[in-house]
């Protein structure tokens, strides 16, 4: 390949006390991660942290000095929990006030509705430009390398598929995988083999148990599509010697 | 109250390429974070990170000095991805040997069967304690405050159970929740009057989406039973105040 491309990176800020009550599990991480694959943007971190201003804040500017882009899930809404955006302007030094394009959005969308409550969701750092909502008006927003999204799973969904195209990545992450019923440690010497051999790629084991079996998942990601399906083969026909002698 | 208790706090550490690629979802954090809640422990932040060695380092180190217990969870394995215990060796600085009480532990399980790979998991950090697995005999360990688990959620909640009665906790919190088909922001003044009026509490709005319905939420959490049934009662009040209105 000659020369190697540039390796976007991102991180995840997932804001609010309900996942660390154990009230809700997140469900936001997976998805974004999801995405950001399929954009050549690997996730490399997520936080959770609390509606805990400082830590909010300390989170942020950590994980934007650390990786290309950051995203924050939650925190964004009408209610006195709801200190995502402030703690952002605080974090970049830049005054919160009220966005008139985040007004007219709620204007239009609530009309002789648009309360006090609702009016605090057109609160928005200065110098962020707005990520949309389609779903319910209220929009994030976006400063400097830094993503700011709801933590209701169908209005993040639709914001972020507003932010990817704006995003520059790589190349796309692909991934085989494959499956067998044989414990992880006696494959563990083969697969620290083949991932020696493929220092590009990500083999990673997964172990579960099902049925009452001790079972594996091999995982083989990289960029290059041809490099993994020959380290998938790989895998494969190690598995495959295993069984033949099993049986 | 006279006196204020001493709140015990804790942070979770998910380490492993599998959440981060999207591949699946992390279970393990809702499980750990509800049983310290029964146990009077607040789990105040979590992380995820990537099997890279400084990486994980860091982020132990950063939560084991801000918090009163760490809990990791995954990377204790036979194969080559699986650095969790040298990770935690290398952060307290001291050796990783192997434990001749974990050596033990997988000769029992494993009989004719230990196998090089799985003979890594009895490498320990010297000064570690080990935290038994009724599943499949490779241990966790405790060292300072931070205990390492496996990842498989069945093996992580046999070892947490393992663990709990161990720790010192305070009051465990219990919470009461209230759901309604009001909008968010149609109560987020008298959610904020509420939140002020008991300033011991942590009050906590989650809105909805369900069959075409914006809904909310209420979650009030606390150790003082008395006070949180209480602050509900104040909810359900604002909630009956707003359908009245209504209809």
């Amino acid at each position: 390949m000659g020369n190697q491309a540039k390796n976007y990176t991102a991180a995840i800020v997932v804001i609010g006390n309900e996942i660390l009550s154990g009230r809700t599990a997140d469900r936001n991480t997976q998805h974004i991660a999801e995405k950001l694959n399929e954009n050549g943007i690997a996730l490399r971190e997520a936080a959770v942290v609390p509606d805990i201003e400082a830590k909010i804040i300390d989170t942020v500017l950590r994980l934007s000095g650390e990786y290309d882009y950051v995203f924050t899930t939650g925190g964004i809404g009408p209610t006195h929990d709801d200190i995502t955006a402030g703690c952002i302007a605080k974090a970049f030094d830049t005054p919160l006030e009220e966005n008139a394009e985040a007004r007219k959005l709620l204007e239009d969308h609530y009309g002789d509705e648009l309360t006090d409550a609702r009016l605090k969701m057109a609160q928005i750092p200065v110098g962020a430009s707005l990520v949309l909502n389609p779903v319910s008006a209220a929009p994030g927003f976006n400063i400097k390398n830094v993503y700011v999204m709801a933590g209701i799973p169908k209005i993040m969904h639709a914001m972020l598929d507003n932010i990817l195209p704006t995003l520059l990545g790589g190349e796309p992450v692909v991934s085989e995988s494959i499956s067998c019923f044989i414990p992880e440690s006696e494959l563990a010497r083969e697969l620290g083999d083949i991932q020696r051999d493929y220092p590009d790629l990500d083999i990673g084991s997964y172990p579960f148990f099902k049925d009452g079996h001790h079972g594996l998942s091999v995982v083989v990601r990289g960029t290059d599509i041809g490099m993994v399906k020959n380290a998938a083969i790989k895998v494969q026909d190690a598995i495959n010697a295993k069984k033949s002698v099993k049986v």
